[in-house]
């Protein structure tokens, strides 16, 4: 088994790291270049079409792209700790978790990054104003969390989950570009230092 | 067990509409007037703080959100017809075509949808030139997924499976909102015929 990946604070592969080290799997990353592009050449993108870090080759050849996907993988063929929930009702409602951290969080993040910041302007076409406002779509979307972490110490209520990963991996990214999480968020501060405390956070 | 949702060609609640359909389970929605913003109304909000539909009210008065954590809710309590794969390897694959048609086909139509089309005009702040830069986007997502359509005769290959119902309500609504496969799309014009003559698909 292969793990492709990248080592860099992007939330993608980061989140597949944090994952594994809470799991307690030994499989580093093999690298993969982004600086020379080596994610677009043929042999990447014969493993992942869209030519995509991370991807998880198995020993049968069979390629899996997509960080959450990876993740349940992982979670399917070694489930505990559990990270995705046990029961029906538990494993809805992380899913619903990973999905509203990601389209309340994650997304107006990589929305800001890839329209608006310095360092992809160079690379990519970007449309700056559209860009910009999601610096408000975060702000609202951590007001938003900030008030659902009253209900618990991790996302999900009392269990840390693979919502942690996706929340954590996503503010301390933002944090990194420039998107510091808003100081009145007290909630979520004290979540961000609870969960950065865990030794998977240096993944 | 109540589904909040509305009878809108919209993705979200027709997802859940068809998974249903092929799951065999007879659960109407509970209507909530989006003209008259009954989802933003204290008493949706209180089910869903981002007041959103669909929202699945379980007996004990718990509420699950996100269509993609709705319709796992119903594979866990109901696994046959599987939707979401059976083994490790089949649910990774699944949820790695979930996350690729949402990512490459469902947020590109929602973009254009929310930052370009009139009818989003009246109601958000739009912009205009990033809202209409996903008409290539999405060109870019059918051809990709045209390409891919050449491994079987489903997303993910052999079997029908939920990312086949996150595709099929992304180019309906698609072709409603004034995108319509692109018709040298073959394989994905094929396969769209053949995923509408399921009885599901009239949900």
């Amino acid at each position: 088994m292969k793990l492709y990946g990248s080592p860099t604070p992007a939330p993608n592969p980061r989140r597949v790291r944090i994952f594994l080290a809470e799991k307690g799997i030994d499989l580093p990353e093999t690298r993969i270049d982004l600086m020379k592009r080596e994610h677009k050449a043929p042999e990447h993108l014969a493993r992942n079409s869209l030519g995509q870090v991370p991807t998880l080759e198995l020993d049968d050849g069979e390629t899996i792209s997509e960080t959450v996907a990876i993740c349940r993988y992982f979670e399917e063929i070694q489930p505990e700790p559990s990270l995705f929930g046990r029961t029906a009702i538990e494993k809805a409602r992380v899913d619903m978790w990973v999905r509203r951290v990601e389209f309340q969080l994650m997304v107006p993040v990589g929305a800001y990054w890839r329209h608006f910041h310095p360092r992809t302007a160079a690379l990519l076409t970007q449309y700056k104003d559209f860009g910009e406002s999601n610096v408000d779509a975060y702000a609202k979307g951590q007001r938003w969390l900030d008030g659902e972490l009253a209900n618990g110490p991790f996302i999900t209520g009392d269990a840390f989950s693979i919502a942690d990963i996706c929340a954590l991996s996503t503010v301390d990214f933002a944090a990194w570009i420039g998107l510091p999480i808003d100081p009145e968020c007290k909630n979520l501060q004290a979540w961000r230092e609870r969960v950065s405390a865990r030794p998977s956070a240096s993944a």
